[in-house]
């Protein structure tokens, strides 16, 4: 079937209705994406910067696709950071000798010296004035800090991570300042079964003295050892971390497209993020975001239509060190006529609708895309202004409209950047609504008579504080995701 | 205040209310109960069988009671096994090479031939009916087993565990019989972020030939492992354990009293146990069940209230590997006057109430205490005919009513048996209540003119059965605990 293009989303009323089919139970699309998701992951396990793991996905990715017969099959280079985590060991020596705590490193961290045991005593703070505090009063000289800073996760599952990632982001080199030997950071957890989340640090400098090894602990074990300060009792540990910042390495952004039938260069591009941590196998972070976009792309092949403009997938890499591959692909494609960027980072799970960023009249046209998802209720087009995802953000800071998925994600940060990043984490029925809320979205605003329209450029931010910009963002996404500042 | 025995339960209200205001935020003896479990967890860390650590413990305890004033503060010796894990790895060979599988070796399970990997390829079954045919046929031979039952956790989060404790108690003998090399279980648990979930299992008998190792595995990789296979993928693992099982030794049951004022060799006997598994701290299961025992002794003895009868409290050893310190302790006691027995082991969450095991004439004693209890909505005593904890199960069989907290534990099989089972999963405010449970229905049957009567003796049952006999009852317990089976 091909269609004539229309000049409203209220047109496509037919074709939506046709996507969301094909991907309900039984239709001729249903189940594939987590199928898809399971046999990527469970062959190539996580894909973290640098590993020869993302390598091999890359590859994976760009066969498969070549396989099903997308257009522009390609592989995109962009330099990545190689962090290494190696072996790593904390043990209490006191109170409790020999507890063996469960710890992940965080990416970017150093190494304990030459990877041997450093053995400190611990202070647990709440934040960093106290620590501030502490430090002035010679207090965090030769110690391990712990910051124990507790969020009310329960009644904010997802805006609780926005307000903790400076300490996980920033406190290794505060502390740092003030002369302590290592850093810890209790997990930005949601909930917790004895299970670290690891995640991104950033020194202050190059400095030596800005560098001490920095790790992730468990959300129980945070909460007992600042019981044992409470009680007076004198916390040891011994720390080793074989963590290493290795020479950045060439990973590649996988690319594969739907060329459009009548105006091939103008793009509408559906993206999720290909690279992930080093633990669990990043089934949800973002492997889900990738699987609905590429399913959106396999749908739309499956019903044999073309749009009049090309979609385009793209899976990212270099996302979890901050946004890399996305702003390489910016950078290398800035002159295109991108007309819309989709975004999928916060998790496949259950589609409540869009997150759009854009002028007022394209935002108008978004809204009446989204009532066409009105059978599986995911009419929600939220608008913040900026929209949360991390690799599209280049895009939308000059004006391109943005959208990113809103999906039912309370649980998403029980299982971000841990071991518990596995495909048991989503469902095949849901990452279908989702891939058919992708798919609807792309393909009507690539098939309608007029391009969605460009909305004022608003500066792009520094580069490197792409990913915590998405971070600060996600206080905010808490509450858009729960309907709350939906404008 | 000292009282004066009355006839029935429903003469205690002022009594009742006095212990339950005791105990809630403000009173007297608020937040104890989960500080005091605070406090042995982070000292001693979990308390396994013939671990140093559960003689610190039974040490730990003996003291902190001395030094709180209860009366006859004393250990009794147990023998018990003494299992020890050693160094476990299993890392996927093919198709993932190198994927570092999380795992926890099940309780008496012995080790590798002399704890150096063994190399074998997967086989992947669903229940027993498949393992026996797949073992006719002769796949089994030379193989590593894992057998992934799924039960619907989501719906039935506490009576899975009945369903599926056969898996994990009775798999390796039963794959050792086809000529496996070692055996796998998925994780029996409602919930998972990587993480694996230990337990016991007991071998059919003590020939080699019916001896393999046999570990827990998550359940995300059961499923992962399931889907290689299902894809025609060949699964091979390397294993290695160095579990051993080494003579055993002497722990103690400890026990405190609060001594009765008319009738002290009398006894109403409040327990929970001492000893856990060696992951985790065992603060759900079960430091939660002795706290709660204990902290209604302490808001007796706050209170200043002796009752005509002695209450007793017992924290078991020997539980996690069959009710070894119950039945020893039934054996040493019999002929003791025991009123009633009162136990928690199935997690000291918000309180519904209890469930009782005894005869029609002292259930409908024991609905009057429950109505004491309406101030915190724990007046449930729902009856089951026997009870489903294994301490008391000796008493229970001979007649002696029995009792058992009801709470609200669809979380329970999250945690139980990990690395979770930690102080975060328990609330001080719901420990309280669960305290007052038990402080006012220990108080009111020890203090009543006439005691309790005895039920019917129906058997005791063999008493290596009782552990296995308490999973098998954790099927009804969930529809129980859900209020659907309540008489």
């Amino acid at each position: 079937m091909a269609t004539t293009a229309k000049p409203s989303p209220s047109d496509y009323t037919t074709e939506a209705q046709s996507i969301i089919t094909s991907l309900l139970p039984g239709g001729l699309c249903a189940d594939q994406a987590w199928h898809k998701l399971a046999a990527l992951t469970d062959t190539v396990g996580n894909r973290v910067c640098g590993s020869p793991s993302l390598e091999r996905a890359s590859s994976y990715m760009l066969s498969v696709w070549q396989a099903e017969g997308f257009d522009n099959v390609h592989g995109e280079n962009v330099t990545v950071p190689h962090w290494h985590r190696g072996n790593e060991e904390c043990t209490m020596l006191n109170p409790r000798l020999g507890y063996r705590m469960q710890i992940l490193g965080l990416g970017t961290s150093i190494g304990t010296p030459e990877g041997r045991p450093v053995e400190a005593h611990v202070l647990v703070v709440r934040n960093f004035d106290e620590l501030a505090a502490l430090g002035k009063a010679g207090q965090v000289q030769g110690k391990i800090v712990l910051v124990n800073y507790a969020c009310d996760w329960s009644t904010n599952p997802v805006g609780c991570y926005g307000a903790c990632t400076k300490y996980r982001g920033e406190g290794a080199s505060r502390a740092a300042r003030w002369g302590a030997v290592a850093y810890l950071v209790r997990s930005l957890a949601s909930a917790s079964i004895g299970s670290p989340h690891t995640g991104m640090q950033t020194y202050a400098s190059s400095k030596a003295e800005d560098q001490i090894p920095a790790a992730a602990v468990t959300v129980e074990d945070a909460e007992a050892l600042a019981r044992m300060q409470a009680r007076g009792e004198d916390v040891v540990l011994r720390l080793s971390m074989g963590a290493k910042n290795l020479p950045a390495r060439q990973a590649r952004n996988v690319v594969a497209e739907w060329r459009g039938r009548e105006l091939p260069d103008e793009v509408v591009l559906l993206s999720g993020h290909l690279d992930s941590w080093d633990v669990g196998v990043g089934a949800m972070d973002d492997g889900g975001g990738l699987a609905i976009s590429w399913q959106a792309l396999s749908t739309l092949r499956a019903l044999h239509w073309r749009a009049r403009r090309t979609i385009r997938v793209v899976g990212w890499v270099g996302e979890e060190f901050g946004g890399i591959g996305g702003r390489q692909y910016f950078d290398d494609h800035r002159e295109e006529k991108v007309v819309l960027v989709i975004e999928s980072d916060m998790g496949a799970f259950r589609p409540r609708g869009l997150s759009f960023s854009g002028g007022e009249e394209a935002a108008s046209v978004m809204a009446e895309v989204g009532s066409l998802l009105g059978g599986i209720n995911a009419t929600l087009v939220a608008r913040d202004g900026k929209g949360y995802e991390t690799d599209t953000q280049p895009w939308k800071a000059v004006g391109v409209p943005g959208a990113s998925l809103l999906s039912e994600n309370e649980r998403y940060f029980a299982y971000h950047h841990s071991h518990g990043d596995q495909m048991s984490v989503l469902q095949p029925g849901d990452m279908d609504l989702a891939a058919a809320v992708f798919a609807v979205t792309a393909f009507v605003v690539a098939d309608l008579d007029e391009a969605l329209p460009k909305g004022d450029e608003r500066g792009e931010g520094g580069k490197g504080k792409m990913k915590e910009e998405k971070e600060r963002r996600t206080m905010r996404k808490g509450n858009a995701g729960s309907g709350l500042a939906v404008s």
